[in-house]
């Protein structure tokens, strides 16, 4: 089964667009991280139909973090997406090397990767074809604009970069990374994109992006991001059910 | 001691801008990698100012990658400047994550880092005032022009990212990454930074970036990188000296 076909059943089997992000800071927490992300699972695998792990929490935490990320991959039932955070990005040989990491070693579903280097640096992901990358297009901060709103030929960067994803979707295994923080942008990118290309979208929640706005400038192909929302709430099942709620109610 | 009065001392001590990149693949070599890495360190460390590792090699290898990583940084004297490359970008409390990992962790010098989601994704790498960040300007990969070409008011992007990292250099502490693949860009580069923010740059060797030019392009404020070239050749010792003198002929 491949990525696409993996989200669509999942999607549709829990009724969800959302995608919880176990990005664990360990003072934080009272536990053990891999205790704390199984709780988070047990809790809320019904209701999501992804997980995003960002790398950058586990490798701050050396050897031991690249355990827990092995452990709680492995944890989490096999009908629901990986998503590995890393926005990788190199050339050549070492793009490779990143891809056989991400996709075969820790044996996720689908990654984020960074553009700037062009499709060199993008298509050695690619090349896998039953995985899906996301591509970073318009990131939700708001230094987003630094580079990403510079016109060429009448069109800010960001539009171009979705052009480029469009074009490099030939295996039909790219996506798009947008924060809900620019609704705007979003819109335009859904245009750009089409129907078939998922958006990841962070930016929910604790960065301000609404949620009425992100689904509805969306669309259906969109896997919608809260972390520190529902992961550090008393109550994480209640928190991922609202919000799975709310963004179904807009769809 | 900052970064830059290492990198002086040990250009200074060891009379050489050349920089090995320990990018090593166990399918390449015979032997353990920490063994490989300590042997290349023996040999070379009076002919080098500084050793890169990139991060993806060492990642590939799962949790023994990271000890292996973390081994061979202790092993490398410590007056030889330390850079991780592993071009990270993100936002906020990411970021801050991936800077204490690489520079506190790992107790690299310098770091690599991608300037797509501008200044949010880059200042927590800069707060570490006496590391140094190399951030990515002009790749030296053929499709650097996908988006780095791309004119925006008369200038290409990548001398938008160069202005930014002058403009960004505050603490003193930014570098820039220009492939030795385009020396009229890093000349262009090398005018926009002024003399003092240091060029990382790789392309040297199996990627046709000429020994001369690049040298000439880029002023002495240079760390010139050469990994499969002296890795892998039959006297790394050997190979890693007569290219530290050729780049000495045209400084």
């Amino acid at each position: 089964m491949n990525f696409k076909e993996k989200l669509e059943k999942i999607v549709s089997k829990n009724n969800s667009l959302l995608c919880v992000g176990l990005d664990v800071d360990k003072d934080k927490i009272s536990k053990p991280i891999l205790e704390f992300n199984k709780e988070i699972i047990d809790s809320t695998k019904d209701l999501v139909c992804s997980y995003k792990l960002n790398m950058a929490f586990y490798e701050a935490l050396g050897r031991e973090g690249f355990d827990i990320l092995e452990k709680t991959i492995r944890y989490i039932p096999n009908e629901i997406v990986v998503i590995l955070d890393g926005k990788r990005n190199d050339i050549g040989n070492t793009v490779k090397k990143y891809a056989k990491s991400l996709f075969e070693k820790l044996n996720s579903d689908a990654i984020t990767i960074n553009p700037y280097l062009g499709i060199d640096g993008v298509q050695p992901f690619l090349d896998y074809k039953d995985k899906c990358s996301f591509i970073l297009c318009r990131t939700s901060n708001p230094s987003a604009i630094d580079f990403q709103d510079l016109v060429i030929n009448d069109k800010p960067l960001f539009e171009l970069v979705a052009e480029k994803i469009k074009q490099w979707n030939t295996n039909n295994n790219c996506g798009a990374v947008v924060g809900a923080t620019y609704p705007d942008e979003l819109k335009k990118i859904r245009k750009i994109l089409g129907k078939d290309i998922p958006i990841l979208i962070p930016g929910i929640g604790a960065q301000g992006g609404n949620v009425k706005k992100t689904v509805k400038s969306a669309g259906e192909n969109a896997i919608i991001v809260s972390s520190r929302g529902i992961i550090y709430s008393k109550n994480p099942k209640e928190s991922a059910s609202n919000l799975r709620n709310e963004i179904n109610k807009y769809r």
